[in-house]
């Protein structure tokens, strides 16, 4: 079985093909400044293998659909096809918000959109390209199920307490403000692959994971279900990320619109695009941060030790929430290529028995691997995350 | 040694004498309705002993000066007066925000005028009353040292990390913008308390003290000194509180804006009064809600369950911040009173050592008591707070 996986953004379109025999990717592609000036395509055949053939495209891209089109083309009429287009036998497409209703992937029906048009305003930057890419590949596609995988999905097993707000209870009633949730594709595939590789059912572990990458959030797993995460109802709360603030007093706001005579729309901005690590530094790349600190950058420093002792108030937050805790596990850019974030992060919890052996830490690998010491009762893993093999497998799941 | 604490509020004042000998209270009174077409004042002389003396007055009461006036006059002239004017040795007065410049009480000096009235705009709806209040008793008390003591001034040993937004850092350097925290008298008494009652000295103890009345907050206490807190800029982030939100996710502001009309300042105010467990379930007080509980309100209950898991949420995190903890104290109205809330705010805590006992924590009591249960690892202490004693120690310790 192939499966075409679909991440269509505001202005570019991710994909690959992955062949399900042995979960390899075919195709990786990339269209990018779609409805600019100038757009561009570029695609990998077989990637990191030594048949790799990389293609770039440069030309106007008016629509995602061309974008689309361009892109099947590639990979089954070119030099370079790989595939007829008959033998992609289903497309996966990532949506980011799928509210309660779609609480698993689903395969789109025609009488579903009304449903899923309503998701929109639960994510207007990225629902409507997400969405809209199903609706290209529909035509594309005659007759191949297209199947939508939705990043809140995981957390839809969340209890109430977890997921309400102390807000006027029809804020959720009528315009379904809770908390949803994001990363869930990938906090579900390393939360599996850490039973997997630890040898136990999913359903008997206890977790703590943490995608962290330019986005960051956590969630508590407990026996195999997301029972609390660190996102809310946008990507804004939770975590110090990149360029968004994560958890702030909710009477900022105010505060700024009187001091500084900022409007909602401008502080909404601020807190998404100029907060962060970048808030606190200018910097919104660890790699910068760590490098700005070896020369003495206190901000740096600043930035550095808040963004981890936040990580270490989660940590314990959802220690209180799980109880017992098997394994902590570190997953996407940061969380799987920064050993200092990941031992600052849990600095100071080895009375709770988590405890890093910082050799094994310091080791870069794109391996899966435990890096806890081994007195460690709870065990530590970096397991690089996979959302796009996630969502090809949830679509041959439920194809199948 | 006799102190006249003074918190003086946007419409009332409240105010205790106390007698620094044997710390018994010799007045205390309150003002109400300042500035409205006819105000009161009730005034108890020896309050709950046998010669308690009950004295109301109805009146306008044009301003808080003059509320303050007619109450001297109650201690010092009228039939029921305890002592002279002259023999009130020092006033004491709360002040809800200190900013970082005040973290200590101080005796008033007529150039810390401008650094004072620098921080009422981090507290607009309280700092320039408590201040006036000082102003006035000045006028009244010539010559008497009249002394600050600030909410926030316990909360001042936080770390950077701990205090720091992830925000643009002009807006900390300009504008003041940082975690602040509240109730700081009352969390430093009780921790003080506990030590005392545990025999131990205070710098060598980790605590974790729950001020819960109508409004709510947490501190760690490591070694004696705060090191974090729940409550941020202004008191309206971290725990759900009656009418209070705690923390949200600060992209809702924007989702109101969008999906409901609302601008910043009805968004700040319903934030701060129409949400909390008023939100949740149409009631702030928390006998109501045990008792719709009883009779079958579905969401009473989802309140009591939101409440108390956030707070086990900021336990565990706390736990994470100390690496050890010693004791957990509860306090306040809510904190001091309702067994059933400590009780589920430790819910599922016991792996972590921390176990209550429950017919203990059942029996109501005025005293400071120890419910913890004999394993528990973990003492938990109710200790009542005195915040106008408080004030009184931190006086008489000034100006001794």
């Amino acid at each position: 079985m192939k499966v075409l996986v679909i991440n269509s953004g505001s202005s570019s379109i991710k994909y690959q093909l992955i062949d399900m025999a042995d979960e390899s990717v075919m195709v990786s592609g990339l269209v990018e400044r779609i409805g600019e000036e100038m757009g561009s395509l570029t695609s990998k055949t077989f990637p990191g293998t030594d048949k790799e053939v990389k293609t770039v495209l440069e030309q106007p891209i008016p629509t995602h659909g061309v974008g689309l089109e361009m892109s099947i083309d590639l990979i089954c009429k070119g030099d370079n096809a790989v595939c007829t287009m008959n033998e992609i036998d289903v497309v996966g497409h990532r949506v980011v918000a799928g509210g309660e209703k779609f609480n698993v992937p689903v395969v789109i029906t025609e009488d579903m959109w009304p449903d899923l048009t309503e998701t929109e305003r639960l994510a207007p930057l990225h629902n409507p390209a997400n969405l809209g890419g199903a609706r290209d590949a529909t035509k594309l596609f005659p007759g191949v199920p297209q199947v939508l995988v939705f990043d809140t999905a995981f957390h839809q097993t969340m209890p109430p307490h977890a997921y309400m707000y102390a807000l006027p209870y029809e804020y959720y009633e009528q315009d379904h403000v809770r908390r949803y949730g994001a990363h869930g594709t990938s906090h579900k595939y390393v939360a599996k692959e850490c039973a997997r590789l630890t040898g136990k059912p999913a359903e008997e572990m206890n977790l703590i994971t943490i995608h962290m990458g330019n986005g960051a959030s956590m969630s508590a797993v407990k026996n195999g279900l997301c029972v609390d995460t660190s996102m809310g109802l946008t990507p804004l709360e939770g975590l110090v990320m990149g360029t968004r603030s994560g958890d702030i007093d909710p009477a900022i706001h105010n505060y700024l619109a009187v001091n500084r005579g900022m409007d909602i729309a401008a502080i909404d901005n601020v807190l998404n695009k100029e907060s962060g690590l970048k808030g606190l530094c200018g910097m919104n790349d660890m790699r910068d941060i760590h490098a700005a600190i070896e020369e003495g950058n206190e901000r740096a420093r600043l930035a550095l030790e808040v963004q981890t002792y936040r990580t270490r108030k989660y940590i314990g937050s959802y220690m209180a929430v799980l109880g017992r805790v098997d394994a902590i596990v570190f997953t996407a850019g940061i969380g799987e290529n920064d050993d200092i974030v990941r031992l600052k992060s849990l600095e100071g919890l080895e009375p709770f028995g988590m405890k890093i052996d910082p050799e094994i830490n310091a080791v870069r690998s794109k391996q899966a691997r435990k890096i806890s010491a081994a007195d460690s009762t709870v065990d530590i893993w970096v397991i690089p995350t996979n959302e796009e093999l996630a969502i090809a497998r949830e679509a041959k799941a439920l194809v199948s």
